[in-house]
């Protein structure tokens, strides 16, 4: 970047903005700055419209609070999944990485956030309410508990566990267990022990 | 992401978009949507708001070509600067990269390309008669030409080389050679030989 006596304000706002991103540098947001100098005004338009639009006008599920164009998320509105499972998850972007495996055929529920005293996140600030309701008012037979295994994460679980144990359904948790290509001798101890404990039938 | 029946149009756009960005993968892209979603409003305005702006209001310095909030550059417009000596570089980036170094005291001009017959640029296409304007109206000493050394860049510098040696100046290229910290084991055999053939006198 140029001296502080040299530089164009323009310029320096623009980088700026950039490095606000996630993982994004001073370098690379300069690399951006001046990759935008060089596309058509048009397309400067489009791209920063994109965001503005993106972030005023996309609505929240009703019913997951997923994110979704309509008030109706198209996962919750599609006639063949699954109505009778919920799969309780933190973020939108779980929901994503789950939809990715293409092996799981129910609904969502995103709360959003996790339990986490030290942000100041108690369990009033997500939406527990919300999700006991939907488990009064339609017919849900089994919750999948898919948080994090952090200590928030594990407080979360246990929380919403305790409410929804008040109504007859299965509350299940996703399983824990060495992952596809890593090494027993680079799993943590905790990890090899649940996957140890919670063995399985051999499939040939 | 998605499938495409479940997707975000809202979301598809804006991670398309960010993903125009260079070393801007879906991946990251994705994040960075994501991440806009929590940002308030007003922030995400800002940021798309830098962008427009950035691109609609820099002008070109009309001495150097360089972005600029004005029509005269800082640089450019600097008393203290020695005005009889002129950098030739290709982009913004090379004066941004240069000035960093702290040890040129001079003007620039950007050319904004060099001559490259793949790509159809043509001497024609370059502000050449601008420099040569430049050089004979106002007391230039010297020209450096710091191009890069590629066959384009090369052809750049000999092109200009002709047509400003009808003028009195001196006319000079940065020095290449080994830089600090390489091997000499790794170093290609044509900047090795140039390190060797422009050797300087030892300094203590």
């Amino acid at each position: 970047m140029l001296k502080p006596s040299y530089s164009s304000k323009l310029l320096e706002n623009a980088v700026e903005q950039f490095a606000t991103l996630p993982g994004i540098g001073k370098k690379s947001a300069l690399r951006m700055a001046l990759f935008l100098l060089k596309q058509p005004t048009e397309n400067v338009r489009k791209f920063s419209e994109a965001f503005v639009d993106f972030k005023e006008n996309i609505c929240r599920c009703s019913e997951c609070n997923m994110i979704s164009d309509s008030e109706l998320c198209p996962i919750c509105s599609d006639m063949r999944r699954d109505k009778k499972t919920i799969c309780v998850v933190e973020s939108v972007r779980d929901v994503l990485s789950i939809e990715n495996t293409e092996r799981y055929n129910g609904l969502y529920f995103v709360l959003g956030g996790i339990i986490s005293p030290m942000d100041g996140v108690g369990p009033s600030d997500l939406p527990v309410a919300q999700l006991e309701e939907r488990v009064k008012s339609s017919d849900i037979q089994e919750v999948i508990l898919a948080l994090s295994t952090s200590m928030e994460g594990e407080t979360t679980s246990f929380y919403l566990y305790k409410i929804l144990s008040r109504y007859t359904l299965n509350i299940t948790t996703i399983a824990r267990g060495v992952a596809f290509g890593d090494d027993l001798e680079y799993t943590d101890e905790l990890t090899l022990a649940k996957s140890i404990e919670n063995r399985q039938p051999f499939k040939k």
